[in-house]
C-alpha cells in the first residue's frame, strides 16, 4: 500500500528551496527593531518548514565582553573595534558552517552599519555561493526609538543588574557612537539585493529581488507592523459529531455548543473591551458560523475556506475506532508522523499550514481579530505564534469552550485563557488511542506551555 | 435543503473589499509600459472577482484628436494642453460615476507627469472617499524604451496607416515634449500612497501602503516581469475514471493515457526546443504525476497540492448520472451557476481560483513552466491568461491529450495547440447532460476562442 506522503520537493512555497541559500543581513542603528524582525522572520520560515537561524553578533561579542560600556562602542576605541570585528568574524564563520550542513536562510543580526562591513559580508557569501539580502531598518521617529530602548534594551543581557535609568543613558551613548560611522544603504550599493524599511513600514524600498524565496521573505517583512493588538482564538462550540466521536463533517452544534455560542459575546466583551473594533473570522463550516452568530452586529464577520478543518478525506465522518478498523496501516502511519501524514484524498498538517500562510500574512497586517475555527487549524495558528514545533503541535490539547487571547510582544507572545465554564467532551486523542473521549494525561502538551523555539535576547 | 453558496462577504482576499475603493493612478513617460501594467492589474483583479476597470485618458483625447502630431503634446501649445486637460477631466468624471455604481478599483491610465496633476487627482478622490495609489513606472534603459516604442506604439491608433519609421520618430518627439515637464514622484509627495517601479522591477519603492487590498495590488505589480517566456499546459493523460465517466478520485492512467505520457516528452521537446530550461509542475494526484514521469530528468519537477482537481466532496467518484440521481437539487444548482456552486463538502470554481492565486503569482515571477493538471484547474488558469469570464470558463472544452502553449505578449496572450493524435474519451459535459462521454457541440466555447474581456490599446 502506498501512503500519500509529501515528497521532499513538495513544500509550501512550491519552490526548490534546496537550490537557494540566503544570508539575510540586518542593517541599522541600535534600537531599530532589527532583532525583532530577525526573530519573526526565523519563526515564520521555520513554521513553513524552511530551515532558518539567527546569528546574533552581540551574543558572540558578549562571550568576551559581557557588560561593555558605551566607550567600548566608540570607533576610536581600537580594542573595542577589534573585538567587535572578531565577533562578526565568528558569527559569519559559524553561519557558513551551518550553510554547509544544509541550512537555508541564515540571518545575521548586527548593526552592519558601514558599507565596508556589508561589502565584506557579500564577498564572503559570494565565494560560498550564498545569496545575500540586506534588510535595513531605518527609523528617525524619536518616540519609537525611545520605546524600543525602554522596552527591550534595558532588559538586555548587557545591562543585567544595572539601574534601568543608567542603562538607558548608557545605551543612548552607545547609539551616538554608532551614529558617527553609520552609512545607510544607497545607490553605491545598487548591485546588492536589499529591503529598506523606513519608520516601521511607512516607506519600503526593494532593490534587485532575484528569486521567489527572497520575494517571500521580503513580502513577509514589509507586512509587519508594531501597533499593539491581540488575536483571540476559539474552537467552535461542541458539535453533534464531537458527541459521537466522529471527525470531519459539517454537523450542527450540540445543545452545550449552542450554550457556548450564546455566552461567547460576553466572554469576548470582557476580554476585548467595549470600544475596540473587532473583526471576526470563521470557517465556511456550520459549527463555526453557528458559534459566531450571537456576536454583536457591529463586528465585521468574514468566512474563510482556508480556516476549514483539516480534510480527513475518505475518513471524513468516521470515529478513530472505525478508521483503525478500515485503514490500520494509515492509522499507524498517522500516529507515527502526524504532521506529515496526509489522509487518503485529504490533507496533512503540513498541507494545512500551507493553506494558512495567507491567513498568517493577513494576521500580521491586521489589528484585533477573533478567529473561530477548528482543532487542527487552531493548532497550526497557535504553533506559529508560540513557536511550537511540528513534532508536538499536532498533539496539542486545545479544549472546547475556551477563549484564547494571544498578544504579540517584542520577544514572544503572551497568552491568556478564559474558560466559559460550560462543559464539553474532550476531543483530544493520545497516540495509539481510539477512545471517543479521552482525558488528556499529565504529560500532554497543552496550550500555555512555553514554546520550544529559541528566543535570543538582543 | 441548504446549498453551500459563498456569502457575499467571502472572497479570495478574505477582506471586506466592499469597504475600500481605490483609484490606481499610473505615472510615467510614454513607452514605459504603463498601459501593460494597467491591463494586467485589471485582468488579475477581475479574475479574483474584484471589480476593476481601466480608464485610458488617451482614448478620451482621441475622440477629439484622432491623429495628433508631436507638437500637440508640446506644453507651450495652449490648445493641445487644454484638450489634454479636458480628456483627463472626462476620464476622472467617468471613473467617479463608475465608483458610485459600486466599482472597486479604477485605474487611470495616463502619463500624470506633474505633481500638480497628481495632487489634483488626489483631491478629487479624497472628496469622494476614494483611496489613491500612484504607480510610477520609471525606466531609463534606452533598449527597453525603444523596444516598447517599436512593439506597441507604432501599432497605436494614433498612428494608424502611417509609415512605421515616421511614426516612431514622431513618437520619440512626443516623449521629448513630456520629458520637459516630467516630475518623478519624490519626497514632496511622501503623504501619498505610491509604488515606484524602476527599470521594470530592478528597484521598487513602496510608500504608505495602508490596507490589505492596496498591498495585494502592490505585491502583484512588483512581481511582474517582461522577459519573454511561455507557459505550457496539459491535462493528465486519460485515466481509468475518465473511461468510466467518474469524477474526482485518484485513479491510474488508462492504457491510452500511458501512451500520451510516453509521447509527451517529444511533444514538449518540439514545442520548447532543446536548450530552454523548463520547470514542470504537477498536482499531487497519481494521474498527473504518471503523465509527467517520462519527461527528461534535467527538468525540475514540483508537486503542488494547489493544482489538485476541484474537490467534488460527497460526489467524489460518482458519475454525473449518479449525482443527478442522489442529489437532484444540487445537480440543477450547479448547472445554473457552475462558477459559484460548491459541492457538499467540496469546492466551487470560485474556491479553486482562490487557491490558485499563489500559483498565478509564481507564474508571473517565473520563466518557462509546464503545468500538468486537471480539467477544472486548467480552465481557471486559462481563464486568467485569456480573460475568460466566470460565466463561460467552467464550461470550456479542454481536450485530453493536447499540449497548450500560452505566450504572454504586450496586449494579450498568444495560444498554440498541439494534439498528440492519441485518442481519448471526451470529458466535456453540456449543461443539463448526464452523458458519460459527450461530444462538444458547435456552440461549445472551446479553448482558442477570443477572450471576452476588453483589451484597450494605448
Amino acid at each position: 500500500m502506498e501512503l500519500a506522503r509529501p515528497s521532499k520537493r513538495t513544500n509550501g512555497a512550491g519552490v526548490q528551496v534546496e537550490d537557494t541559500q540566503i544570508c539575510v543581513v540586518m542593517v541599522g542603528l541600535p534600537a531599530r527593531g532589527k532583532s525583532l524582525i530577525a526573530q519573526k522572520a526565523q519563526r515564520y520560515l521555520r513554521w513553513l518548514s524552511i530551515d532558518a537561524k539567527v546569528f546574533n553578533v552581540g551574543n558572540y561579542r558578549r562571550s568576551d565582553t559581557p557588560h561593555p560600556t558605551a566607550e567600548f562602542f566608540d570607533t576610536s576605541n581600537a580594542e573595542g573595534e577589534r573585538m567587535r570585528r572578531a565577533a562578526a568574524e565568528a558569527a559569519v564563520t559559524d553561519m557558513l558552517k551551518w550553510f554547509r550542513e544544509g541550512g537555508l536562510i541564515g540571518i545575521l543580526d548586527a548593526t552592519n552599519s558601514t558599507k565596508e562591513r556589508r561589502r565584506w559580508i557579500k564577498e564572503r557569501m559570494d565565494k560560498n555561493g550564498i545569496e545575500t539580502l540586506y534588510v535595513e531598518s531605518k527609523c528617525d521617529d524619536e518616540d519609537l526609538i525611545m520605546s524600543n530602548i525602554l522596552e527591550v534594551k534595558t532588559t538586555s543581557p548587557d545591562y543585567v543588574g544595572q539601574d534601568p535609568e543608567e542603562a538607558a543613558q548608557d545605551f543612548r551613548n552607545r547609539i551616538r557612537n554608532y551614529e558617527k560611522v553609520y552609512q545607510t544603504i544607497d545607490q553605491d550599493e545598487s548591485d546588492m539585493t536589499y529591503l529598506k524599511i523606513m519608520d516601521v513600514g511607512k516607506q519600503v524600498i526593494i532593490n534587485r529581488i532575484q528569486d521567489y524565496l527572497q520575494s517571500r521573505v521580503v513580502y513577509y517583512l514589509m507586512n509587519l507592523h508594531i501597533k499593539p493588538r491581540s488575536i483571540w482564538l476559539s474552537r467552535h462550540g461542541e458539535s453533534e459529531y464531537n458527541l459521537g466521536g466522529q471527525i470531519g463533517g459539517d454537523a450542527d452544534l450540540s445543545a452545550r455548543g449552542q450554550e457556548y455560542a450564546k455566552l461567547l459575546p460576553e466572554l469576548v466583551r470582557k476580554s476585548v473591551g467595549d470600544d475596540r473594533p473587532l473583526t471576526v473570522w470563521t470557517s465556511t463550516l456550520k459549527r463555526t458560523i453557528q458559534t459566531a452568530r450571537h456576536l454583536p452586529k457591529h463586528y465585521n464577520q468574514l468566512q474563510w475556506k482556508a480556516l476549514d478543518e483539516l480534510d480527513s478525506g475518505v475518513c471524513d465522518g468516521m470515529t478513530y475506532a472505525e478508521i483503525k478498523e478500515a485503514y490500520p496501516e494509515d492509522f499507524a502511519a498517522r500516529d507515527d508522523d502526524k504532521y506529515n501524514y496526509r489522509y487518503r484524498g485529504g490533507e496533512s498538517y503540513r498541507d494545512v499550514v500551507i493553506r494558512l500562510e495567507p491567513i498568517i500574512m493577513e494576521l500580521e497586517r491586521s489589528e484585533d481579530i477573533l478567529i473561530v475555527t477548528h482543532q487542527a487549524v487552531l493548532r497550526c495558528i497557535y504553533a506559529y505564534f508560540m513557536k511550537k514545533d511540528q513534532r508536538s503541535s499536532p498533539w496539542l490539547n486545545v479544549p472546547l469552550h475556551t477563549l484564547i487571547k494571544l498578544t504579540p510582544r517584542a520577544y514572544g507572545t503572551v497568552e491568556e485563557f478564559t474558560s466559559s465554564g460550560i462543559s464539553a467532551v474532550s476531543t483530544w486523542r493520545g497516540q495509539g488511542s481510539v477512545a471517543k473521549h479521552e482525558d488528556p494525561t499529565s504529560a500532554t502538551v497543552s496550550l500555555g506551555t512555553a514554546g520550544d523555539g529559541e528566543v535570543a535576547k538582543a
